[in-house]
């Protein structure tokens, strides 16, 4: 199955359930960020640790599973509305990233692009 | 490109600017999180007549797609950090959505799943 | 009560339960961000005027009420754990606003400030 | 200044710059959970005991400051046009807490409320 595929399901979805109505680009930004909200609160009182072995109890795995898939779901509907491609939009975006973090500037550091390199100044 | 493609060569990017220690799947939902308040942000005070034009404008247009790319890039990391198949996820969360909303109750509303068919008791 | 006074008192909550431990600012930010998800969610498919009307639903307006008082706890946490003045950084704010959004220049549009004026030029 | 005035304050702000055909409870909503988007990427990339210092540089400590006052300012407005006593509102869900989280149960852990004492059983 491709992003497509997905997305064609997604949209037969919302049409059999006459959700289309809702489905607005602000209403969809909504919806995923809410899911994102979700995700937040897996992760808010754990260690750094222990949220990279938050798989490992099986109960917390799936949550963690399936509010990705619940984001990914929203990001897939939004982007479909919208009529955007969302794989050609993230290599344009991979393509500026690169340039705005080089190597040598951002190696290490997670400072935003516009600050890179100031302390050397 | 597929999305596996996508992810390692996020995963190559991080590596070439040793990123790999902020990347926890913690620290990776609040980026995801970040992004999805900025694309709030682009359509919070929009109409919905609005916001489904949004691409209208270049600019604005512009910002949203690449919105879309940065949710999609912590998505894809956060899930290749955590071994996580996005596509089997979304595959298993839309079998359990049909049945929790079967279409004959969930037409034309949009209630959640536990409060379905509660006007008809 | 004042502000201080509900910071006191949830200083008191944490600290009897031993949740300091979990309160660092960087926790307490995404609990905030946790709770503003929650929010958009029982807004997330209401029409604006629907959402104007949220509170005569008894147990939806219960809903919202509680989210407000969720975010604000975090918030006055938060604060609190960093040693902000909450009303002197909003009073500052505010007189900042008032000069990035000059009346003649604001009026109507909900352009942010560095765009303000564009289409006059 | 007491919250009241803040919220006249805020309220005469929006009327002087016509902006009240903008603050429906549901864009409320989404710029509160933008703000909190902001605030969650000074963050991010902390880990916690950086995150708890993050004021020590006036730089960084003067944008957390404003996020919070942002977060705040929208909470007001929120609570404004839905005429939610947002103090009220604390004071019932802190006793609410108080019920859900018994000191012996929730003492040192982070559980959620409906998952605490499940070790024991």
């Amino acid at each position: 199955m491709t992003l497509e595929d997905f997305q064609r399901r997604l949209r037969d979805f919302a049409d059999e359930r006459d959700w289309q109505q809702f489905h607005t680009p602000k209403n969809l930004a909504m919806a995923l960020a809410g899911e994102a909200g979700e995700l937040l609160e897996l992760f808010q009182w754990l260690t750094p640790e222990q949220s990279a072995q938050v798989t490992r109890d099986p109960s917390t795995g799936e949550n963690v599973r399936y509010e990705l898939a619940d984001v990914l779901a929203y990001l897939l509907r939004l982007a479909d509305v919208l009529e955007i491609d969302l794989m050609a939009a993230l290599d344009e975006k991979m393509t500026l990233n690169a340039a705005k973090y080089p190597v040598e500037l951002a190696k290490g550091n997670a400072r935003k692009y516009d600050q890179l390199g100031q302390e050397d100044q």
